[in-house]
């Protein structure tokens, strides 16, 4: 039976990431889809509620029925928040694999996850089981297969809390019944730059979905990341869930491709500048901030999609969104660094990644 | 004797031009040395109150002077202004061989220069003649020499306008005396970069030195581009003027000199992002106004003044400087253009001429 690594940040760094592969269907488009599952331990109170005792018991309890259902593979790794300097919690919160909250860290963290970041669950964030499942681009279908089945694999170890009328039940009641939130990455650079995004937003938010930024709730929406996702978790099967949002984010995705269309058609060289300017910026800048950072790979990446660049490709792009992140940087740098040398090194390794590319 | 090609601006473009050589004294700072020298043919009226036989006659006296002379070489053209198209006007006031008063044309104006446009005379501008010789870099004394001469041989066949009081008689009585502007254009960022460049301008403007953009009087410091030169033409011999211009001058290059030092040594990213900016913009935009051209190009210069180019050289970038403007534009694309195909036009030329070279 494969046993977890621990706390040990620089072999999650040093793998390849699945969900950052650029071949997945509408990769153009969708970066990644996503589902977590909330789910709960019968008879155990919640972690808000539940003592450092419970809480362990938790975690070992989870662990256990992970190491025994072998559905992490045979490389996987668990992660004692509290044990995890301020970088290496900063470092799972920007490769998306926790939420802000369970890196705050009121003790009894546990972050358990596939060593190629596809699968994990949060063990003792709001609730006892954060099930998450990742892929590249549009495949939410798949992705809940996957999870499905992981999930099905926990439970027959762990008991459950669940309600026959009300489903899962979850600590906090916006999640309660199939505890299942699917969300799906999009890049929506046509659409703000053709000045549409916000009735496309307002549009989504009518169908009873969120669009929030790419860290969650609050954050914005720099470099045109937006997650769509549903927001009611009873009344629908998971099936139903999946199919409505699947089906809502392929609209999306073709306004998308129209608004491109469009911006090539009507307004090439308004869309040209703007990303041959932005290549510009990223290849020759000695002092990027992590905005005009992301903003600019954003052109870049509509400008590799639009078949401007001969020779850099999304995976590179999709790379460099995430590295551009503080603690990334500091990790690679090997070192803390302030503001001012955080800006002076991420245009550093920007301009490293990028030179001796082809031109467009 | 050789004769002058007429009305041939092909032959003009075509041929390099001496002074945007980058060889001449003090290049990286010092772009080129000019003299020019107002005189009059004594007992027939100024230009502006001169009748159409007049300035016939002027013109025909003095081409023939210079022909006689030789002092143009053997190959060298004249332009009757009044031929010319707008555009071809244009090239001549954006290789800086004319005034924008001289091609507004009131009639009878003729340019004559050399092939490499390092000396030239325009008859009928506001005096009779107006003789001006540039140089590269800072070296007024050999422009002075060389200026000298060519009156000298000018003045044994034209009876110039001489009171032994007074000195040369002109038109404007700002002129009389020597009726000599030498001028010097400099490239200034790091005093502009470090905001010393309204006080080094008030400093000498009070030494009774004028300070103004590249295209004379009103014309802005796009590209940071200063022409200084003396504003009083009496009670000083010609050698004193520019004994006093030059000293003034090489204070301000070695001032510039202090100020580009201090931000290399005190606010170095700052200095490389703003050069690194202006060169990715200008090898990546689409859409590329003159001003945004002329202040990129600035900093390119900057960069390649520091070293940080190694195949971008000055004579490359004192050569966009010329090709940027609108009617070069627009005779290079064997067209007219208007605002926004020039903008669009500019971006390309400049890419290309650009493209291929080395990284930083």
């Amino acid at each position: 039976m494969a046993k977890a690594k621990r706390n040990n940040i620089e072999a999650l760094v040093n793998h390849s990431v699945n969900w950052l592969d650029d071949s997945g269907p509408d990769a153009d488009i969708a970066i990644s889809s996503r589902i977590r599952l909330a789910r709960n331990i019968a008879n155990m109170p919640f972690p808000i509620a539940a003592s450092e005792h419970d809480k362990t018991q938790v975690a070992a309890a989870v662990e256990n029925a992970i190491e025994k259902s072998g559905s992490l593979g045979d490389d996987f790794f668990a992660y004692d928040i509290e044990q995890l300097s301020e970088i290496d919690r900063q470092i799972l919160l920007e490769r998306r694999l926790v939420s802000r909250e369970f890196i705050a860290s009121r003790g009894g963290e546990v972050l358990v996850v596939k060593n190629d970041e596809s699968r994990g669950v949060m063990i003792n964030e709001e609730d006892h089981l954060r099930l998450q499942v990742l892929s590249p681009g549009l495949q939410l279908e798949v992705v809940w297969k996957i999870i499905n089945e992981l999930d099905n694999q926990l439970s027959s170890s762990l008991p459950y809390s669940f309600d026959e009328q009300l489903g899962f039940l979850t600590s906090c009641p916006t999640n309660v019944g199939t505890g299942l939130r699917a969300s799906v990455m999009l890049h929506l650079p046509a659409l703000r730059l053709s000045g549409q995004i916000n009735a496309a937003i307002q549009g989504i938010s009518k169908l009873g979905l969120a669009v929030r930024g790419i860290f969650g709730e609050g954050s914005d929406n720099l470099g045109n990341l937006f997650q769509i996702s549903n927001q009611s978790t009873m009344g629908e099967t998971e099936e139903q869930i999946i199919f409505r949002l699947s089906k809502v984010i392929r609209q999306v995705i073709n306004h998308e491709k129209n608004a491109r269309a469009s911006l090539m058609e009507n307004k090439r060289y308004f869309l040209l500048d703007h990303i041959g300017r932005a290549y510009g910026t990223l290849r020759r800048a000695y002092i990027l901030s992590s905005a005009e950072a992301l903003e600019s790979l954003s052109a870049l990446r509509t400008g590799v999609d639009l078949g401007m660049f001969s020779s850099v490709d999304l995976r590179q792009v999709n790379e460099l969104f995430k590295i551009i992140h503080s603690a990334h940087l500091q990790r690679f740098a090997g070192k803390e660094l302030n503001q001012e040398e955080r800006d002076i090194f991420r245009a550093k390794i920007v301009r490293d990644m990028l030179s001796g590319k082809n031109d467009e």
